[in-house]
């Protein structure tokens, strides 16, 4: 419809079953494009995306890009997976060129025999591939605010989702032997901060993986190449990058990531500390703030939702601002810990109209109200912010704002 | 063990469980590598992989490289999800540049409402995301001859895996209203020649996709940017890329690309024609030709199995030519028409040793040995070859040769 030039003979006619009624309105009359008749480029060794695909991760105006996030432009990636060079960053002292002949994965502390592996010899051991989401503690961390995020970039652009393979940490361990008083697992990447997390050993023995592809390559470096720690549902933070050690103690690091960040002050100065799992929440990305509806008709609403505690399943919209609710189908294989892809087709009537998404998992946990939350929360919060969350769609088509029903 | 130099002072101990015992067989005693200790890269807008990382897809030595194919690097992959850079190509005029907002697609022929669609009315549409390998009928076809192919890439490279999200072909056919005489539809591409394919229109009624998405952003330009045909299950060349039409008919094009070629004689001098569903197979990627294990011990011999009549069931290997076969593990989930990833330790005691794998898919079809194979299809084939393979290890650690058991 942008090209008014462009002579149409087709006409988009009613749809049988109903399906697309209204997808275009008028009738269209306009010749095919002739695609190119030389011959195109050829076979290559390494792909690269169509020079007309601009989408970008979002990068802050900073002076330390070093210690910094960008985000994944949600709006405009696809189904399950994300790209891997479109997946989020966070990073607290850069990204280390690494070679990975000569990096190693130590395990020390309270084991029976320390080992230290190269990257080789990881790779011979026993390994797993699973699609797991990880996300930023901070994620949506605007909508704590009374201004809320002007796009789904800006506002949800910190959650990725990737496959992942790997050798099972609880492997790894039991070739250690872990001593009966480790009750954490300090993991220290090899970025200049050496930044450290502590995780508690009941969870390292669960289902954690040593990663050292994504997306059926080698990690990216920004994600942590060659080696990073995947835990599937909890803060991006503790997913360290750039894997060295792992160190089992009896107590926690308390590191700075631990203490002085990644925990919330509770209405009564209280503080949260070890807010591991990332709640259910959900993420309308189209219709979502930026874009334009090009008038009435047919439109698939679609969205991410995704739940550190195991496997969404429901997902309800609403196209009148909480009014009333359906439930959107949902993209199978709907994987524990991944981002599951739903949708609901919506005929758009040309009237201000207000979108929201509301998530339930499978522990039954429904994603609250913001006014839910921040009963429960208070507002000091910077973190694991998971309220509802919409969109409004103005006469025009302009999705003007996005909307946190109380 | 590549760095002799490197001081060790952890030794990997005996296996808890005796799940690793002789993954390394001396004392290890290295100083662990330091990190880097100054900032590294800022964050960006579009990632790249790391300088480390040289997987390449395999370009033959040809004079036409825009009429060629090039190989996914098998042995260097992992999991299920090809990375859109390295997954296979095969093109008949060269990879067009096309300009999205230009691209159309009309449905046409035996249509009670002829339709016409921008790439952007397509993307409003009813959607779905589907994980689908797409594999070349001349995948593998080295292994009709005597002398297979040195190692994994060469020979099975035409494989790879992505998810797709796109329109169902179902939902456009029936906004188009096809007319009860059409048994057919012909797919053309806008590539300089206009390759054209014939689907028959069960099938097409039941799970093609048109794509517009690959792996999470747009379709990569070797793979049909902006719109291909998804086929699941189906040979390669028929999951048109950059459609452009698509003519409701009576009859098949009967066209070059499936008469000249994706034919095959039988022994009688008949041909086949219309051999669309890529049968059950399975390839072992580690240990894999032109690899080379480093001494006895524990290694994971990994690989993929994958079938387009439905999900695989189950993969056997061998580790004595075929005397003894064992069910490897498969990495859920197991998705139809779409790579599987099995897994099986084996300890390896240094003497020459076959691997052997065998898969199984929903169906009850058991990949065929080279004799049963060529029972049916005789020796004229280039096309459809799914022998069972495997590779021979010498006593030196090299994976020295392609095995095709009688």
């Amino acid at each position: 419809m942008k090209q008014a030039n462009r002579r149409r003979f087709l006409a988009l006619g009613p749809a049988v079953g109903g399906a697309l009624i209204g997808c275009s309105g008028e009738k269209k009359q306009a010749a095919e494009e002739d695609g190119p008749n030389r011959l195109g480029k050829p076979i290559s060794e390494y792909g690269e995306r169509s020079e007309f695909e601009k989408a970008r991760r979002l990068r802050p105006e900073t002076k330390t890009p070093e210690q910094a996030s960008s985000r994944t432009p949600l709006a405009e990636v696809h189904g399950m997976i994300t790209p891997s060079s479109l997946h989020f960053e966070r990073h607290h002292a850069g990204v280390p060129n690494i070679d990975p002949a000569k990096h190693t994965l130590m395990i020390h502390g309270l084991v029976e025999r320390p080992l230290l592996f190269s990257v080789a010899e990881l790779k011979r051991l026993p390994s797993v591939s699973k699609i797991y989401f990880i996300e930023c503690a901070g994620n949506s961390g605007s909508e704590w605010g009374a201004k809320p995020a002007p796009d789904a970039q800006s506002s949800h652009g910190l959650v990725s989702c990737s496959e992942w393979t790997g050798v099972p940490l609880s492997l790894l361990l039991e070739e250690a032997g872990v001593r009966k008083e480790a009750q954490w697992v300090i993991a220290e990447g090899a970025d200049a901060c050496k930044m450290n997390r502590s995780v508690p050993i009941a969870k390292a023995k669960e289902d954690v993986l040593v990663a050292y592809a994504q997306n059926g390559e080698a990690i990216r470096p920004e994600q942590g190449y060659p080696l990073r720690l995947v835990i599937p549902g909890w803060e991006g933070n503790i997913n360290v990058k750039w894997l060295r050690r792992l160190e089992l103690a009896e107590q926690p690091a308390m590191s700075r990531q631990e203490t002085s960040k990644y925990t919330d002050l509770e209405a009564s100065g209280k503080a949260r500390q070890f807010t591991f799992v990332m709640d259910a929440k959900s993420l309308i990305t189209f219709p979502s703030g930026g874009q334009k509806l090009e008038g009435p008709g047919f439109y698939e609403v679609r969205g991410i939702a995704w739940s550190g505690r195991g496997k969404i399943t429901k997902v309800e919209v609403s196209f009148d601002a909480g009014k009333n609710w359906q439930s959107a189908s949902l993209q199978d294989p709907v994987l524990p810990m991944a981002i599951t892809r739903f949708r609901a087709g919506w005929r758009w009537d040309g009237t201000e109209s207000t979108l929201l998404s509301r998530s339930t998992d499978e522990t039954g946990y429904v994603q609250p109200a913001r006014a839910e939350l921040i009963a429960v929360r208070g507002m000091n919060s910077n973190y694991h912010y998971n309220g509802v969350h919409g969109w409004k769609v103005e006469t025009t088509g302009a999705v003007s704002q996005a909307v946190q029903p109380a």
